[in-house]
């Protein structure tokens, strides 16, 4: 805490569980600073790098994805964007994929609890999922928000349109996001560490890990055309996809057909389930978890009615 | 016609406005053999180089989308899946994008009819949009199929399980689609050529053009658990996005969220048409074209109830 660049620290116990205008301040800041958030998992500590799947029995989804803050932000005001550029996300040494009773995109097709604990190993580019499938890190905060502008308290579990849980795997670092602001001084909140995941986030879970979040703030005066969460990211290439630019071996995807756009959704995340279990030696359960974290669902048609068609796709470098 | 190789031809006037397996093959081959179609646009040349928007006042919707074919190949037999290898795609010198009333998923906000016809140069990589826009090549047939094994006439424009007009604008050359067979002989047909397209094809229309495929059909006996159209891409930084690799400059995204999927999709598109016009000099109806022919809609969570979050994205290197 000497002279020079302070970065100031938000740390694990000023957490909240619901989004309000509110919430009182932890912290408050001026336009351009710097923070650093330290931030435990979804689980809010409930899994441990030791648990077993019988955690689950006991999960209790109210103490689920904690937000870390709220920091006010001097001069933020309604009708104002708040910009946070992602500067840098610290994994934990471990993280954690769970399929969840009644939880997730094929819930009804995946009832039985699965606990999978991941080694994060610093000096890897990867992590491991099981012999001879690598899963490169992007790490991302799945929740970073701004307090809602309507009155009462919001679960932090569903994103609203000042962000919150977006789970959106193109916030890593270099990427930039702009949330409406709607009460004074924001109230920025983030947490939900991910280390990996795909687009959708199938089986309602990533490889959800403790990390430390540094992250710069910027009120942009004025800007109502905002009003849901926009973001801007760095060269596509470090990005969009799990493959090193080097070892890129292009992807393989399952589609899904239907008159109801989520119907031809899981489709094809069902779909490319059935891909992965009966090419790749993966149970089914395997296979929903590695869709999760490393598979991206993408609309191809929303327009050629009444059928949509929709992707799921998987990049071929994860088969090492 | 010599020896070596014979690419046999499917010619314009050689196509089919149903889907049905009691239409008549055009020509029969066996597995492993290559074939080229000359297929006008999806208009079926109701709209030429010099039309004027005129055009769409007239135009009959039930001669859109012709497939050309089918062709039976050999062996193939329900159960089996036809893969199709995309081995070159010749454009022609224009092409056309339309917003069309009643059509579009955002229909209901653009009720007015626009034609755009875009010059297609040979010796460019990219299409011109307007100043300051380029938009790069990326060809694919909107329409590949096989007969649907229920008995009846179904139209062209649906996609359906057995494929049709998927609009999948990661079918170019270098990918491989496959396709379940559900009739003896398969009867494919295409059709439908595009110049480049988004995820989604949110206007209805992408950059239209007649164009020269050539593909080769193999035969995969019993593969019952392909239900759906599957396909595997060369190197994604070839395809995923419109960006030249070394002039890649990340991308913008606009979310949606609500908890209809639909729904948040459309938001997700509606708020990057805003940002376009607010920040790119665009009028709603130029923002509505360029999101459908370059812009990608994809699933950042589907399982973070009540909410899912939606994000259409727009890579930054279109802007010259």
């Amino acid at each position: 805490m000497g002279h020079g660049l302070c970065h100031r620290t938000i740390h694990r116990h000023q957490q909240h569980l619901k989004w309000s205008k509110a919430n009182a301040p932890v912290l408050t800041i001026n336009s351009g600073e710097t923070l650093t958030f330290d931030a435990l998992d979804g689980s809010n500590g409930q899994i441990t790098k030791s648990s077993s799947v019988d955690a689950l029995d006991t999960f209790d989804v109210n103490l689920a994805d904690p937000a870390y803050g709220p920091v006010y932000i001097n001069d933020a005001a309604p009708g104002d964007v708040l910009k946070v550029e992602i500067l840098s996300l610290e994994l934990a040494d471990w993280g954690w994929t769970a399929i969840m009773p009644d939880f997730g995109f094929l819930a009804d097709e995946f009832p039985d609890p699965v606990l999978k604990i991941w080694d994060i190993d610093p000096s890897l580019p990867y992590v491991k999922f099981k012999d001879g499938i690598h899963i490169r890190k992007r790490p991302f905060l799945g929740i970073m928000g701004v307090a809602p502008g309507e009155e009462g308290e919001f679960s932090t579990i569903p994103p609203l349109e000042t962000g919150g849980n977006l789970d959106c795997r193109y916030l890593t670092v270099g990427s930039t996001l702009y949330l409406p602001v709607r009460t004074p001084g924001a109230l920025f909140s983030c947490g939900d560490g991910h280390t990996a995941q795909g687009d959708g986030e199938i089986c309602g879970t990533a490889i959800e890990t403790t990390l430390t979040a540094t992250l710069r703030f910027t009120v942009c005066k004025n800007q109502p055309w905002v009003t849901a969460p926009q973001y801007q990211t760095p060269p596509l290439r470090e990005l969009l996809s799990q493959e090193d630019v080097d070892e890129d071996k292009g992807e393989y995807a399952a589609m899904g057909i239907d008159s109801d756009l989520r119907e031809a959704s899981r489709k094809a995340a069902r779909n490319l389930i059935e891909w992965l279990v009966s090419t790749k030696d993966l149970t089914r359960d395997e296979a929903y978890m590695l869709a999760s974290v490393a598979g991206n669902l993408k609309m191809v048609e929303v327009v050629d009615m009444p059928n949509y068609a929709v992707a799921m796709s998987i990049p071929l470098n994860l088969f090492v």
